[in-house]
This record gives C-alpha cells, structure tokens and sequence, in this order.
C-alpha cells in the first residue's frame, strides 16, 4: 500500500478498516459511501465539473486503499456529482496547473523534473492497486484527468452525451496518469494514436472509442446500471477470483509459457481454498455460491504477487511514496 | 515437440508420422480424420457437451502433435460433435474437477501447488505449438476451457446462438490455459476484463466479442464453411509461410528493430527457398501456385526458432513435458 | 537519424534543412511539396500502380528523415499518384523481386541472409522515426508493402474502394516491414492473423480491419480530407506534444509503474517549456494557442529518449545503416 507522506489521510495500515465509518469521515472534494458490499465514490465538486485537484488526488488515493483492504467492500463504483460532467481534467484555474500538469500539481519551483510524480498517476495506480472490482459510472463528460485516471478500471459504462478528449496537444503538455501504458491496450494503438495526437472531442460511439466503454446509456441510466451490476457481481462472485484475474491479466508473464507456469499455480493454490470448493458444490447442487473468501488469503499462496514493480518511492520531493516489499 | 511421460500415446518423434493413420489409431473422446491435406479434429463426448477431461486432453496434445509434423496436414479443423456445444468446459462432474480445476485435473493430495501443470495450458499450449493453419469451427456453445483452449488458433467460426462464457469468477477460480496472455491480444484489455470479471454469459455478437470471431454464421454453416476454408487456404498458401507468419506474430520479438532484423532474415532466409520462388513465378505467369515447401525447412534457416521460451518441463510431478531444445 | 551509406541522398544532418526546396531537390519515384507546415510526399510511379522499388525505398528514407528535422514541417500527408492504387506493393516485376523479396529487394546472391535488411523495414522504420504527426491520405488499394509501411502512421484515412491485402503467404514469403509488431497492436491479434494467414483481399470495412482506419471516405474525398486535418493540426496542436505522444505510445515503457516514471518526468519536464505555458494560458483566455516548440527541445528534456534501440547498423553489407547515440 502506498504511504503519501504528507497527505491529509493516515497512512491505511493504521486504520482498522473492517469498522472505519466512511460516511462520518471527511473525505475532501468526495463523497464515499458503503452500501451492500459496495463502496461508491463520487467526485464531488459539480460546480467546477469535478475538476481534478490535489485534494481530490489524496482522497482518491486514501479512499481506494481502504476499498482494497476492507473486507466489507468487494466492489467499487466511482461516480462524479452533477448530470453534465464526470471530470473536467485538471483544474488549470489554480496556480499549480498553469505550470501546464495535467494532474494539477506543478513540479514546483523548487523541484527537479525527475522528483515529480504525476498526480493523475498517483490517482490511476490507486485504482490499479485496488484488488477488488472496479466500475465507473462516467455520468458525463471526462476531459484529460478524467479518463485517464479512470483507465485502469475493469468496466466504464458512460452518458450517451458525455463528451470525451485527451486534449494535451493543444495544451502543449502529454498523456499522464500511465494512459500511454493503458489506452492502447483498450482501444488499440490505432486508435490511441488518433485520440491522443488529435486532441479532439469525441462522442462515446465514436469508432476510436470502441472497447473503452461496457455499455453507452442515457445520462440518468448510467449511474443504476453501474451500481446494480457492481451490487450483482459483488454478490454473485468470488472476490480472490477477481483479483486474481485482474492481476492475471495487468501483470500478466512475458510469454505463454510463463503465464502456464503462474496460472497453473493459481489454479492449484485456489484448489485448496474455499472459494474454489463453495463454487464447484454449488455448480453442482445448482444453487447461488456463497463466497467467503478474502483477497488476504492471496499472500498465503507462496508465490503471490509474481511479479516485480518498479520501485516509484524515490521520486517526489515533497510527496514521497513508500510500498511495501509486495506491492 | 511435447512428451508427456504417463501419457497413453506415443512419443511423436517415435512414430512414422506420414503414414499414420488417423482413423484407425483410437484417439478417446476425439474423433481424427485426414481430409485433403486437413485434419479435421471432433471433440466427442456430445452426451456431456464434449465437456473437457484428462482423456480428451492428452489426445488434443498428441493430435496436434502429428499435425504439426505430418508433411500431409497442412491445416486442422477442430470442431465439436453435436449441435449444441462445441466445449461446455471441464468436466466438473469427474472427481478431480471437483477440486477447483478448470482443466479437468486436480493437483492431487499430494502434488505441491508449484508442481502442478493446469491441463487447458497443456491443450491450447499444442495448438500454439502446431505450425500448421488451425480453424476452429465452434459449433456450439463454449465454456470456460472450451473456449480458453482454443485461444492461441488462427482463426475461430462460431455459431450465431453460440453461448460463450468464462464463468471463472462464480466458481472461485481463475482464467486458465494462458487465456490471461492470449484473450487481451485478441478482443483488448477493455472487453477482457468485462469478460472475465464478470463471468457473465454472452452471444458471439456482444460488443466485448469483437475481433474473437473471424465469421458468426447459422449453426448448420459454421463447419461445411470451416472445412472450405481450410482446404483453400491449404491448397493455395506456402505452409513456410504460414508457419512463419504464425511464429512472427506470436513470438514478436521485443521492439519494431528487433522485429525488423528477424523479419529481414525471414525474407532472405525464404528467398532461396522454393516457395517463394514459386510464389513469385505463379504470380507473374497469372496462374495458382504449387507450394511444395515443408515446415522443416524452417530448422534449415539458420535463425528459427528466434525467441527462447520458459522451460516448463520442471512442473508436474506426474505429468512432465520435455521440450527439445528449440522448442 | 539513419544514414544509408550508399543512398543517392545526402546524409541529413548536413543538409541545411530549414531551407531545404523540396520542388527543386529530385526525389525519384516521389513527389514532395510542403504546403502550410504541411509536407506532401506522393508516391509516383502512377503506371505501376505507386510500385514500391528501391529508388522509392531510398527516396521514402530521405523525405521522412527531412520532415523530422525540419522545424517548417509540423505534419506530413503520405499519399499515392492516382485514383486506383495508394501502392501496388514491391515490384515484382523488378529482378531482384522475383528473389522473393516483399521490399523489392533481394538479398543478392552474394549477402548472407543474416547481413539482409529489408527495405519495406526500411521504409516504415523512417515513419516511425519521424517525430511530425503523419497521416496517410490511402487514396487506393493497397498491397503487401503497401500497407505494411505505413502502419507506424499516427493516422490512416482510405478510400472505400481500396483493396487491401497482405498476399505473402500466396507468395511464400511473411510478414516484413516490421508488420508483425505494428499490426497486432493496431488490429489485434485475431484480425491481424486472419490476415496474414489467409493472404485475402478485403475492403476497408471487413470486420478484421477495424480499427485501422481513421476514417473510410469516397475515394475523391481521402486526399483533401488528409491535407486539411494535417493543416489543422498542425496549426493548432503543440509539435513537442505531439512527437512526446507518439513516443509515449510506441515506446511505452515496461510497466504501468515504469509509465509513471517517464510520463512524471515528461510533465514536468514540458512545464518549463514554452508549449506548455502558452497551452494553458490560451486556454484561460479562450484563444486559440500559438505554439513554437521545436522537437529539437526533446533533447533538452535530461531523460529523452528513454528508451535504448536495437542497433540495426550492422546490418546489410552494401546497405548500411548507421544511427546516432539516441536513437
């Protein structure tokens, strides 16, 4: 888990997060809410579009770190307040973001350029993090910040109206937040290359758009649709299953022959849990499972996470961020 | 080529692969049958949906095997008998699929979770491995391993009231058969994890099943248009070629100048070889080509195979594979 | 920049680029005019229906090495003479040809097969060195390396009655061109081997070739269409952006995390650079930006490029290719 040293929050592995009161607590620039194994974030500045901020960045980070750990949470659905704009990307109108990054936080005067961290990618790598399901409900227009942060996400359902741009070359500014790692594994490159080097605005039924959204619905449908599937599939399905196809799927090995190897594993480590056992016995006895299992019982595998990251910790004067060995 | 020690076939260099007969040979829960220089493969167990098993695994692996090496099979069909269901998945109904195991095997009691090799991995491992065209005319309806298996073939046909699903996440296991590698390269991360995540069922036509089918037909067209396809392709295309195309797009090498210095020993490689001198003759004389080419030729061009792969001859404590030294 | 040691051509970096008169300067095989920022290469062997060939390989090579140097150019439309075919591929018809050789180049019966390097390669590896935004204004069919070259273009914009085919495999010959790492990544996996396996012509709007094509217009409406989005993004869209974006999105670093790194460094880097500035100011003040960035000031960046190339420059024993440290 991250530790943003000088973020508002505390630091997760100090919160006891199976009793931590979501809606008591302050969240700036959100509102969270746990209903029914699903905890529902919604960004909360209609005023200014939800436009992306540093408080908003630590709340998003601080509120899907404890998604990922509370076990009552087994879904997540991330919202924006207002019928016209998810998020409007960065709010250039503070001081930061007429350094021109995206992210609004400017490297600073004082900062050398390789101790930034983007904070559209502190915001995105929340999400990649977070082991349990995550569904956007994209109630309207996302500019800039306000797809790319949400590009890691498992499923975006999104406003039939809602006007979409990655408009960085005409801010003469780059893609952040690791879209340049995500959008083409969406959409393909060749559609990547056209939304980003254009900077155009398109509709959600544009032919680039096609794979980036699970379903295009009008305005008042999207935020239902996407809470009650998130509700359905936290109920129906194994959360260790989930996480282990996320992870199966971004971290996959360099080969087939070494994804073998790590899913043959996964298959024979969750053969001895429970989820495994429920799943087949109630195939069998033609009954909805009963899941219990929790996202915890993946470091008892022995060889879960695979893979290595790159360590981020060193970068960022003023916001440093520690991992743990694992993550 | 693959040996699998307690399998109950041969080991394929041991057999005299261009005057096997298919049809006398018993291949269990598989019907073989060399037609016109394609090999047409039928999963056949229609009483149980050809629901996938260890039998029917270790056939598929050595069918595949002799149609990579028999100079007569020049492309496979693999189908299903019936008209219901291609592959309705792992026989959850045997014992060992009771313990979780998509693929039909368990790891066994005593069998350490890093031992076990999962048997949908072995399945579609010898359909990536066979250098031959592989059509898959999917009959039916294809479940978890039914449709994971077939992942890494050239080209899939499927019926239009096919139900396809990766039902995964609500047995609580994980995408198996390197269907993590291969399932985002064919329909992209975005309709990959709707997929996956979901478990949901779909019909070939759904949006997030894009680019998985190169044809959705009526049930009674999807083999007679397989078999025609294959036997054209067959008859008028360098197997050279297709061997080589096959191995260029899946074992890319890491960067566009690293594919360049591969590709640029390919064309010069092939253009001493007589396929290409051929094809360029046909081509200016205006009539078909006679391609008399042999995948061997390919061990003759100094540079194949180009890429190294993961030894995963270490797993399985009863069920190794060895591999030779290219392979 | 590559230098081609027995090209007809100067080596770039000792031609005064910014005063370069492409009308006067003679391109065999092409015809180059820079209109509005814009440069127009045509491929002119209109008889031949734009047959590639070795003078138009080398012409190809010194016209895209020109436009990335030249800071007058800001985009460039690639285009062919005629209304039947954008390019007919490798003249076969040409001696070393019939050798086999996609590119129109043989090996030579004197060159190994490991000192080969194809010209198609060549030629699409000039377009992806190119930091301007390029659009190809497919004007007709295109065939084998007629495609192939181009599928490093930022944009490809193709006339409806285009034939389009990869036919090597009818050839015996493969993919070249460094198609196997471009194509996937534009159509996917499972299209790109329906087309490379079958060898079929299809037009542009076959369900395998989504996502290929920006737009898919009458065939009087490609050029035009083309020259005037080239025009306009050129005029409104930052030149150190756009060569950032292209680089983002072809030399993605390994990893989400190892994104964030670059993409950090990118942002930051851009803030203390003019584009940026002005991008953000324009935008507050509701104009449109006047952008004077150069892609020289890339350089300037500390961590550009960040990624290490293949060195081809050992290749070819009468073709040499030569780079500098960077790329």
């Amino acid at each position: 888990m991250a530790v943003w040293t000088d973020s508002p929050h505390p630091d997760v592995s100090t919160v006891d997060v199976e009793n931590f009161d979501y809606e008591k607590y302050n969240f700036p620039e959100l509102i969270v809410k746990l209903e029914d194994n699903v905890l529902i974030i919604t960004l909360n500045r209609p005023k200014n579009y939800n436009a992306f901020n540093a408080p908003m960045c630590s709340s998003i980070v601080f509120a899907f770190e404890l998604a990922d750990a509370d076990p009552r949470v087994r879904a997540v659905v991330l919202t924006g307040a207002g019928d016209k704009a998810f998020c409007a990307g960065a709010d250039l109108s503070a001081g930061k973001g007429a350094k021109g990054d995206a992210s609004g936080f400017g490297a600073g005067p004082g900062v050398p350029t390789l101790n930034h961290r983007d904070g559209g990618g502190m915001a995105s790598g929340s999400i990649l993090r977070c082991r349990k399901l995550v569904i956007v409900a994209m109630n309207g227009s996302a500019v800039g910040v306000g797809l790319t942060m949400v590009l890691p996400a498992d499923i975006r359902i999104v406003s039939e109206t809602a006007k979409i741009a990655l408009p960085f070359t005409k801010r003469g500014i780059t893609l952040e937040a690791m879209s340049a790692y995500f959008l083409p594994r969406l959409v393909g490159h060749s559609n990547a290359l056209q939304i980003a080097m254009t900077g155009d605005t398109y509709l959600p039924t544009a032919d680039c758009m096609r794979g980036l959204f699970a379903a295009i619905l009008p305005q008042k449908e999207v935020f239902p649709h996407a809470l009650q599937l998130a509700k359905r599939l936290a109920a129906q399905n194994s959360v260790l299953s989930m996480a282990l196809n996320k992870a199966l799927l971004w971290r996959t090995p360099e080969s087939p022959e070494a994804t073998h190897l790590v899913d043959s594993a996964c298959i024979a480590g969750l053969s001895h849990a429970s989820d495994a056992t429920e799943g087949v016995r109630s195939f069998l006895e033609k009954r909805p499972p009963q899941f219990k299992g929790r996202v915890e019982e993946l470091e008892q595998l022995g060889f879960y996470p695979w893979w290595t990251q790159v360590d981020v910790s060193g970068r960022g004067s003023t916001k440093i961020v520690r991992r743990n060995a694992k993550l």
